[in-house]
């Protein structure tokens, strides 16, 4: 075999490892074919919960709310690529999802100060959007104002549990509307480290 | 060229990107020449700061200290796989890295609820454990008990500040002296989901 030959296999296996690498995406528990511009947004534009993000995301930033109905310990992931994206950007790439888990809140004394806020092992629930530049899914009340929203519930991490995104999700957002709807100035990631 | 050489080449190839995939880890702004069972601990065991961890690590969780020394939002990283071998085994693998930013808590009212909190953009410090099963750097005062210990100030991050583990680290560490001197109930990334 010739080093040319040789440098084509090279050349072509690299290739394949890397397209393999790229596309492996986890979508345990997953069951309906799912759209193409995103592995959580099946073709009729139901939103899922992206599987074990905590490893598979990175994490923007996070909030204690002490007290009232959104209380809790609320941590917000992404993916890698779409906060590199906004950081050279300012914009939220088509397809970037962005994941709330809402934990209640546990406090205690710490050696590091008292009444120390934390999350506990018990979900509440989580928030998903999902960024759409192209109006995907005219006429479905979970999808408008440039994104997908999702409302989901610990008995079903499939199921979005919202019908109308402007009743459910879009209330607490108006304060950022002129973000693209998201509190980015509280996501210390998306601002790349000095 | 028979089906088995191609196998083999195939094998090869894959083990070979597999292997650079691994080992690629980033390293701006360190000139030292550093040792081999981790990327952010020089020769001499000088522990740096991991660049850009909120985009190369997972979130393991997030305390709110709301008064004292250590008052602050305090956002805590690892690597992936230091994470997925700790749900496996309940143990940090060697050279397994773990990243405190502590920055000031911002409080404000919030469509979420009053008082809320957050990390602002005012970094105070990091701390930085690096597991160590072998015992490497006998003689280091920033070294025992199983890990490296640092205390990096934002004017250089390359520079642990801390000269005594024992004396500026371990009195935090010492209620978790049972969990390898780690919080590890308060960091839910360490459970794998349901």
């Amino acid at each position: 075999m010739s080093w040319l030959s040789n440098l084509k296999m090279s050349a072509f296996f690299f290739s394949m490892v890397f397209a393999i690498s790229t596309v492996a995406t986890p979508k345990v528990g997953y069951s309906m074919e799912m759209h193409n511009f995103s592995p959580y947004v099946d073709k009729s534009g139901n939103i899922s919960l992206p599987p074990d993000f905590r490893i598979s995301m990175v994490h923007l930033g996070s909030w204690l709310i002490p007290e009232g109905d959104a209380s809790g310990f609320h941590d917000v992931y992404t993916e890698a690529k779409t906060a590199i994206h906004y950081r050279k950007t300012g914009k939220f790439p088509d397809g970037a999802t962005i994941v709330k888990e809402v934990r209640e809140a546990k406090f205690g004394d710490y050696t590091t100060g008292k009444k120390v806020g934390y999350a506990s092992s018990n979900i509440k629930l989580w928030f998903v959007m999902v960024k759409d530049t192209q109006g995907r899914f005219h006429g479905n009340q979970s999808w408008g104002d440039g994104w997908g929203w999702a409302l989901i519930k610990t008995d079903d991490v499939n199921k979005n549990t919202s019908t109308d995104y402007k009743k459910d999700c879009l209330g607490c957002h108006v304060p950022a509307k002129d973000k693209d709807w998201v509190y980015v100035n509280e996501y210390p990631t998306l601002v790349a480290p000095k």
